[in-house]
């Protein structure tokens, strides 16, 4: 097979301009098979919130070879003819001529499917999320206002700066703390008197800061 | 007194212009007191690494009101005319015709002074170490640096996104880590059993991450 740069889909539905062969690689959102012959995904490959459209013909060989493994999550790698799509939806759409996977995606195991996930479900499945509608939104929402608080603050000559995240202060006495220690709680049972801090990873009893306000102040 | 603008280091050293009367703010870095009549102060606020040399006609009301709190540290507010240096080592020069002072740095206990400090010293009162000219320098290249890397990024369609910092796993079994708990160390001691962890903040035992891998990868 010759050697194909891939296309980012942001580029092509930016570009929005039909093209005679393209490589596209990224994860099934979603399957759907038609009766005339014809499945539809939707790929996602994370340079934008929005999927391609991918028309695959069950004619071409290597459907039959990958239908079994063309499942939500699952990730693949299409080359294709891009085309003005005649449905509703998208504005162009990839006309497969491979299809490939790399990474199956078990239904019966892969926990995001084509439905409605509950926050709390997914709460259980943390390093997954991104890759649902929502967080997808909310991570790029944050990324593009982390990168704009950055310009603001240097565009007026401030200083990026990190301050200390590990401390032996309670900031302004804030009250309880999350300790950070490397002694074992669980052999700390049994054993009376005072804990001895010389023995922890700093010497003495440390937790997570609760503000770096006194070194943004000094 | 008429209500003038401050006047930021950087810009004064960057125009490099001569002007009748301007407002500076900063911490005092050295005083040195000639027999002349002046005393030389060197100024820096922050907006840049380098100081504004100003120079206090020991004749001026404020000085003599002013003077025994004029001290490495104390933190200062200028009015006077800038002008062309005849020494050297800057470009421009303050001459002042106002000086204040609005918080003292008593030399006998503010411990960075007019000498060469040890990193050993200097990491016991790590809340002042940005004030001086080596951690000065190490915080402005961090801060160029931590630009540069995310302007790049983000020039190229990647996100920055925030990982986990507080984790139930290890990643790839690194070892030991730091715990993060709420439970109270000290009493816990003396009593047998397991840890009971429920009680947890968290609910569970958990560490600081030692690795934003896999959120990356997904």
């Amino acid at each position: 097979m010759k050697r194909m740069n891939r296309k980012k889909i942001r580029e092509i539905l930016n570009k929005n301009k039909e093209e005679v062969e393209i490589l596209v690689m990224g994860w099934v959102r979603t399957r759907r098979d038609s009766k005339g012959g014809f499945s539809f995904l939707e790929i996602n490959d994370g340079s934008c919130f929005k999927n391609l459209q991918v028309i695959v013909d069950h004619n071409i060989d290597s459907f039959e070879l990958n239908s079994g493994k063309l499942h939500t999550g699952s990730c693949a790698r299409v080359i294709g003819k891009l085309v003005q799509s005649p449905g509703k939806g998208q504005s162009v759409e990839l006309q497969a001529k491979i299809v490939e996977v790399y990474g199956e995606a078990d239904p019966d195991h892969y926990p995001l499917q084509k439905k409605h996930h509950s926050f709390e479900f997914l709460r259980e499945i943390a390093h997954l999320r991104p890759r649902t509608n929502t967080f997808g939104a909310v991570m790029r929402v944050r990324n593009r206002l982390s990168y704009s608080i950055h310009n603001f603050f240097q565009e007026r000559g401030f200083l990026y700066l990190h301050t200390p995240i590990i401390t032996t202060n309670d900031c302004e006495g804030a009250g309880e703390m999350f300790q950070v220690t490397t002694l074992n709680s669980d052999s700390l049972r049994g054993i009376d008197g005072e804990v001895d801090y010389s023995q922890d990873f700093f010497g003495e009893k440390t937790g997570l800061t609760v503000s770096g306000q006194l070194e943004g102040e000094v």
